[in-house]
């Protein structure tokens, strides 16, 4: 069983909005901080989300903060989840990747999507409808460059590169792991014959996650590509209790973070109808590790945890109460 | 007296060229080595290079490997030079550049050129011919990004943004120095009344330097911009050197470096050919110190070695040998 993390820093900005104060850095001192303790703990990996325009303080540059934890880590794993191809060059982003890459020692996992919140379409000026093909033309450039013996050229719908040879390369061969957010079927399927590791959101039910990585195992083995269960990280709400008056107070949460998740088109939920929702890792230690255990036993075995608090404390009751179960040889060390 | 280093990192590929092996990361770990020790030796900044399809292991994302410098350090500047404006989103550079200046506490100086080199123009398939209004546009886009108050839009020639806002807002406030390569008269002028900083080569004589130092100084004057010597980094070529032998040897290594520079037109030099160019700091501690203090007497005060060799013993040898000349409390602290 390998346990993650997934989520991203944040800067809170003064009061009067934009242009008044500057940016508050505690966001992403707390951010490096709560990873620096994530591999002292144990976990594998830490995926960062990348927005723009969001006026929440969300990070834009997901790699560049990878890169500072790179030097403020030695061994998890640095993950985009994900990086919008149509926002960029790709030639840009295979050299940034491959840096990182060298910069981490090979610890890369490049998570790629072609966008799906209207304020970026909108913000970038780019039109939804031309997202699925400048990610294709985006991801085409991007194996290119990290494949091709010597230079090469590539002369697409948006993009033009003439005889280049894209510097560094990558520590992992051929290249970093790339993932794919996907959920319907055909699109999990895809991924599998595309080549791509599989990111599976946090809403989905217990069943629901345990069949997607059925479908995606599958399609793996009928194309005769080597499966592994690390190659699906599963993001799941922590949400870890130790009463019934936190228990009430997580419900609550969780009406929230479904409120707030506007993207998903959920509407207005009430504490009481999430309290069937299997999807979190909500309630005690005990409880936690039952539901983890259902999972492992449905082939999910790469757990990427959601705090939505990113707190250090819950990070470190979950190591030492949760992991410890499904970890032998980190609990006799401890 | 301000001292820094002006350079990068560099790959060296596996024998048979790209492809057949992959990237060796001792260029880049060596160099993140060297700058770790100039901080601790008391140098003041770092400008990193960046290049593209040079085949050459040149760095490509110098803003990432900047972010890894900043966790790795904590007094030392850190900067671009240059960020070649018309490869790069301009939101995308102003979102980076932010990061990167909220991780380092307020550490960046940006850099920023329209670029030169026709290897690159070719590569990203972009007419030279484009470059400068490129560069305008993005420099424009740059500094809105910065500084507009709430969301702005941008419709331009080459790029379109519609009720943005970057995020997260750099920590030097109004935003990180810019800084522009300039040698002649209008481009050093222009630079002063368009509020850049000014990085000036490292082939220029001494004369010549202290000339442009002074236009800079006397355009800020003119217009009421605050002037401080710190505003302009003269790059200049150390070659320390402790015996007549080593003295031969250097100008064989001047005059090789002066031939590799092919960009700047120069034809083929012999080391005779160089003996009289007192650009670089080319000689004993002693001579040196002396022609530094030409520089400073003609008020150039912030020098950006340029080491071909990127010598951790050439660094200490210099902060021994020669910034103590020009540091009393540093010398007495050793």
């Amino acid at each position: 069983m390998r346990f993650g993390l997934f989520g991203g820093a944040r800067t809170k900005r003064m009061a009067g909005g934009p242009g008044v104060g500057f940016g508050d850095s505690h966001g992403y001192r707390d951010f490096i901080a709560y990873v620096v303790e994530a591999e002292r703990l144990g976990l594998d990996s830490v995926f960062l989300v990348e927005h723009h325009f969001t006026g929440q303080g969300q990070v834009s540059a997901s790699m560049e903060l990878l890169a500072y934890l790179a030097a403020c880590t030695s061994r998890i794993r640095l993950g985009t989840a994900v990086v919008v191809l149509p926002w960029h060059n790709p030639v840009l982003v295979a050299e940034q990747a491959a840096t990182l890459d060298l910069l981490s020692g090979g610890r890369l996992d490049l998570g790629v999507g072609k966008g799906y919140r209207a304020a970026e379409f909108a913000g970038f000026c780019i039109p939804p409808v031309e997202a699925a093909e400048r990610f294709d033309e985006a991801v085409e450039v991007i194996r290119k460059a990290w494949s091709s013996a010597g230079r090469f050229s590539h002369h697409g719908k948006r993009w033009h590169y003439e005889n280049i040879v894209v510097e560094p390369e990558p520590i992992q061969r051929p290249h970093p792991p790339l993932w794919l957010a996907a959920g319907s079927p055909d699109s999990i399927r895809r991924a599998a014959r595309e080549g791509y590791n599989l990111l599976l959101d946090q809403l989905g039910s217990i069943r629901m996650t345990i069949e997607r990585v059925g479908l995606f195992r599958e399609e793996c083995e009928r194309i005769g590509r080597p499966y592994h269960p690390a190659m699906v990280g599963a993001t799941r709400a922590l949400q870890l209790v130790h009463s019934e008056a936190e228990r009430e107070a997580a419900f609550a949460i969780r009406a929230q973070v479904l409120n707030v998740i506007g993207d998903l088109r959920r509407g207005e939920l009430a504490p009481d109808d999430v309290r069937d929702d299997d999807a979190p890792l909500l309630g005690t230690p005990e409880e936690i590790i039952a539901k983890l255990q259902r999972l492992r036993g449905g082939g999910v075995e790469n757990i990427l945890l959601v705090d939505p608090r990113a707190s250090v404390a819950n990070l470190r009751t979950f190591a030492a109460e949760v992991m410890t179960a499904f970890r032998p040889q980190q609990a006799a060390a401890e």
